[in-house]
């Protein structure tokens, strides 16, 4: 008797896992039933953050979304995506920082702009014609104390149900892991700018 | 004697901390001096892959680039960033794969499906008109095999000195790790798909 007649071949065994992958998949949807804004936090050391919410910014612009985007520390490197959005329809931008705090070294200056770009901040997020908001780098202003956690925690609790909302940045707080709905963390697990390559214009090292 | 007063504020330990922090980051910047096109690898199991890719083209269009992206795995809600990068400039948008490969289930349509999007994908990684290059979901044809590793490494060693690469996707095969320039991990600590929440257009969960 030939046994291995009877043994499903490489295609029938890739079939059966592949339904069996569907299975899960399809029951994890069914179970996800609620609809509601979002709060999403992207985080962690490594890259791809900030360009991961102006991914979104993208999709959710090709769905007809209107969308805010709120930069508390803006990069020296980072004006391709604003040049780029701000010749979109839909889109509010707003630079609200002045670049990383090791350029400017001034607490009280720092903490001034921040409480200026949270009041900016705080008018879209009770703007319901905004669907989606992205407040970019938002996590510095919070660890290094320029922005009051309650107060910005009190702020994305209390706006429009239906309004989604993208936190990005390094050292998040652990009240903001607490209040979000999802978390991603970011992790370089090899970095070119450690092999001596230099950041470029219009490349995310 | 009042020996406090010889402490430094709060404000000149900030400043003193900073101006640190930025001998650091300038000291890097000078160590890092090379130019040339890189190979980035966003992976892991969290989201924001895709995201990130997509908001690494936005960067590049802002910077005048001309991008090239090849889909592999087509998934049913991502079609958002499609919509949105298709009415752009400069762009060149490829749908490559037929959808998961737990809703097809037919391994030999899966590869023949991959091998001839690796035909499109390897005219664009040998024209360096385009600047930067987004191989969106490359890993899984890799990781069920559908296409050769080998092929696929040469092709991107062989590829035009100054242009960048994306690839985006779970489980890269260890070989790509070692080929690129930078790899980025993705890991959700908190998912709200998890908590019953369903996935909705526009927004990533």
């Amino acid at each position: 008797m030939d046994e291995t007649a009877e043994l499903p071949t490489q295609e029938q065994r890739y079939r059966i896992r592949m339904q069996r992958k569907k299975a899960v998949v399809d029951s994890a949807i069914v179970r996800a039933d609620k609809k509601k804004g979002l709060l999403l936090l992207l985080t962690g050391n490594g890259k791809g953050k900030s360009s991961s919410g102006f991914g979104m910014i993208a999709r959710a612009l090709g769905h007809g979304m209107r969308v805010g985007v709120a930069q508390f520390i803006k990069g020296h490197s980072n004006t391709g995506e604003e040049a780029f959005f701000r010749q979109q329809n839909n889109v509010i931008w707003h630079v609200l920082g002045e670049g990383f705090t090791w350029d400017t070294q001034d607490l009280v200056r720092d903490t001034a702009t921040a409480q200026r770009g949270w009041k900016i901040a705080q008018q879209m997020l009770q703007d319901s014609s905004l669907d989606l908001i992205l407040l970019d780098e938002l996590t510095y202003p919070l660890k290094y104390g320029w922005l009051d956690l309650a107060t910005v925690l009190d702020d994305l609790k209390n706006r429009p149900a239906m309004q989604h909302v993208v936190i990005t940045g390094r050292g998040a707080p652990e009240a903001l892991y607490a209040a979000v709905d999802t978390v991603t963390e970011m992790h370089d697990k090899k970095h070119a700018f450690q092999a001596g390559i230099q950041a470029q214009a219009g490349i995310d090292l």
